[in-house]
């Protein structure tokens, strides 16, 4: 694997309620952002809490992609971790348009031994709903 | 689970090779990490690469514990993030002395809907070796 990476940190606010306990649309959901961001899935695991919230992780064969969701404040937290050629940013869309989310924080990190320092690349506030 | 959720992202530097590429060994430590930050597992899933190189995650009910390594490297990246009451930093110790890492740099993040932003809150090299 290469050791430059990049690790987006998203966290999803005023979501649909219903989708974040769907445990069957939660893991397709991130099954398909790993994909978009040019990912190879080699693993996967999921927990449903009770009463509600769901957590699960796609583990791929460039590192990972996760997601923690709070129902009842209709938030979710996910992260998109990639060394190699992928586009973890491209999983962003993917899980705040499935989401609903009326807004969104997206942080940007380049990680990896490539470069001997963790370093905030990006930081922003996503107020405007994408539909 | 309670929204406010600290995440701890280190890079260890330096490991012992053999270690790295042990999935028992990997997979023991990564568990011991989340028990050590006072977090109940609930499921994991690893996967071991071709010719070398883990990847590894603990979810526990209080968010997850990650690990990447690169035994050609001497690298391994891992995070741990947990809402409520653990202690994610307690599990840095824990892996940079059983990975015999030279020297390791930390970043923690504050995050979770608590407090509607995401925020490092320390970011920290570790140049010298623990024992």
């Amino acid at each position: 694997m290469d050791t430059t990476s990049r690790h987006v940190l998203c966290e999803y606010y005023g979501c649909d309620v219903d989708l974040l306990q769907d445990r069957g649309f939660i893991e397709e959901l991130l099954q398909r952002a790993a994909e978009a961001a040019g990912a190879t899935v080699v693993g996967t695991v999921f927990h449903r809490y009770s009463p509600q919230g769901l957590s699960g992780v796609v583990l791929v064969a460039e590192s990972h992609f996760s997601i923690h969701t709070w129902p009842e404040h209709r938030f979710a937290a996910a992260d998109f971790f990639t060394c190699g050629d992928c586009r973890p940013e491209d999983a962003h869309p993917v899980l705040r348009r499935a989401l609903h989310a009326e807004d969104a924080e997206v942080m940007v990190l380049a990680r990896g031994m490539g470069r001997r320092s963790i370093q905030v690349r990006e930081h922003r506030r996503e107020p405007e709903p994408l539909w």
